[in-house]
């Protein structure tokens, strides 16, 4: 249904593989401090559990460098490491076995000091990503554009950047741009796809508190998704990282660009419902949460769009005065009093997952 | 920033004008009993507060179409009344004096039953919206599309409804189409805009309850909107109505489609954030909540994108070791520890604040 996804070549991070037609890959990032390797390794085995496919770990200081050797043996999924500034640590990093590095060949200084860099990721067969941030841009790109962070004082950073790495021989590369302004980041993105083929990191930064960005980061990741761009996401937010990879794979699920657990469709409720939809959704939701394999439940309060709804869905039902007609795979099978809906709907669930 | 907007001819709803390059207006649905006069227009008025530009309440007996009367008496936004299949209802809402009528005219009945409600609504002046739901797709046209509903099913649904209302000398029409699956929805929307002028009314039907539904509407809406289409929307979340109308204004806002308020930009917080970048961001939300008067502000937790971020907002936070660094329209205008944060910000929101 959705535009075509655009082309991009194939990379590889640990085992995983992005762009060129493979599945578009969660990923999110550490909160601890990163030499704290204890907290570090348990928050990425919470962040695994939640499905997460790459973590990313700051590295400001030389201890955390050293400690991303330990923390990659302890943990499962392909490591990342973040670096600004210092070309030590990234090469430090590299060492230490991570699988991927976000560097900025801008803010690393000298082209000696990049090319230290370049050639520890290239023995290690390791990619890097150049991440442009609007808080970040280089002063002379401003310059270039009215003195203003702009879409294509963005990209034209991001092209540079790459090109810095391309003139050493280095291809192994992905490229990111954020903006505070959605807009921008939008507009960029459509930009930079018309001009490379490398795969693409998608994210809205510095999106805020849960509570606003998760609807930030949905409207604007959704949006470059839905039009074909993207080939790995990070919902960034200021709050706990499990929300963070529960929410891209909302957004991966509500584009249909991933099969992953329960769909609950359930509709608003109004003057038509006659039943509690929300809370028999909300426990609903709370039981199925675990679910891995793709189910969808609908939990419909009328008969406008209840019937046709929960008949389309694995599981579903449409409800009435105080009554609910259960449906599975598009048949009635039981009509059930308010009270029972609950538990009924969890039958028909259960029997159709493959334990 | 973004795509052109969609070209579309301006109608009006009471006072208020969507289309034709009106502001996108955001739209809600009461969950009371319409027939419940005053716990109606209670909700009615939360819904006034939290911005809301229109309502609508489900007609679906005649006691709440007789209510509509007393109901538009008590509130100050544009009500309209959704129909489904009783005909005498809908001319009962137009006698009432609601501004918009929903019906979808193929499940009205015969041709004289639409005439008769085209009549009523000529006769009030008001317009109607056709609106089309996966979950109630006429038979013949899933058979047509071998059985199932498509995108293009749901168009030609559309427009064939359109058409039933426009063959009776009606044009004062707005269209929406809803489908559960979210590319379906935006592959029908992009399908509609291109054949029609009508003003379009963008939501995602059954989204489900706040937390899986506000992400499934920001990705759904927002990559509608931000395809340059969409006159009015309504976010519809199995719960309380006000979080659909802030969730509303959020997609909007991010999208720079609307100037409302305060936008706070946060970092995600990581190894090199050294505060409680969240607890701020948080209390800081909380405060500055019921400012109307756009504001950008931003608290960041590094050096790497700290600076930039800050300097670019109205009032910004660069944290440091213990410290931060407070910025007022991009001027570095105090240094503060931890404990002062907050205050700081506030103090420097409020200076700013024209009340």
């Amino acid at each position: 249904m959705l535009t075509k996804r655009n082309n991009t070549r194939k990379i590889k991070i640990g085992r995983l593989e992005i762009g060129g037609g493979s599945p578009i890959a969660v990923q999110s990032m550490t909160k601890t401090e990163t030499s704290d390797i204890d907290a570090t390794v348990a928050q990425i085995h919470e962040l695994e559990k939640a499905g997460c496919q790459i973590v990313r770990c700051a590295v400001p200081d030389k201890e955390s460098a050293l400690a991303l050797k330990e923390i990659k043996r302890q943990i499962n999924i392909p490591l990342v490491a973040d670096i600004h500034f210092n070309h030590e640590y990234a090469i430090l990093a590299a060492e230490a076995g991570v699988d991927k590095l976000r560097i900025n060949p801008g803010n690393i200084g000298k082209t000696e000091k990049i090319k230290a860099v370049v050639a520890a990721a290239k023995n290690r067969g390791i990619p890097i990503r150049v991440g442009v941030n609007s808080g970040s841009l280089e002063k002379e790109i401003k310059k270039k554009y009215g003195g203003h962070v702009t879409a294509e004082g963005l990209v034209e950073s991001a092209l540079k950047n790459v090109k810095i790495l391309e003139k050493l021989g280095f291809n192994d590369i992905v490229i990111s741009i954020k903006a505070t302004s959605v807009p921008m980041t939008i507009a960029a993105y459509a930009a930079l796809a018309k001009k490379t083929d490398y795969p693409l990191h998608v994210g809205i930064t510095e999106a805020g508190i849960p509570k606003i960005g998760v609807i930030r980061s949905a409207t604007g990741i959704g949006a470059i998704l839905a039009a074909g761009i993207g080939d790995t996401i990070r919902v960034s937010l200021t709050g706990d990282p499990i929300e963070e990879v529960q929410t891209g794979f909302e957004i991966l699920k509500t584009l249909d660009l991933v099969v992953h657990g329960v769909t609950i469709i359930s509709c608003p409720t109004c003057g038509r419902a006659d039943i509690d939809i929300a809370k028999i959704a909300e426990e609903i939701e709370r039981r199925t949460r675990d679910i891995k394999q793709p189910l969808k439940i609908a939990i419909m309060g009328c008969e406008v769009n209840g019937p046709g709804e929960a008949a389309d869905a694995d599981v579903g039902m449409a409800a009435g005065k105080g009554v609910g007609l259960i449906f599975r795979e598009g048949q009635v099978v039981r009509k059930v009093p308010e009270a029972e809906m609950v538990e009924a709907l969890m039958g028909e669930i259960e029997s159709l997952v493959i334990r």
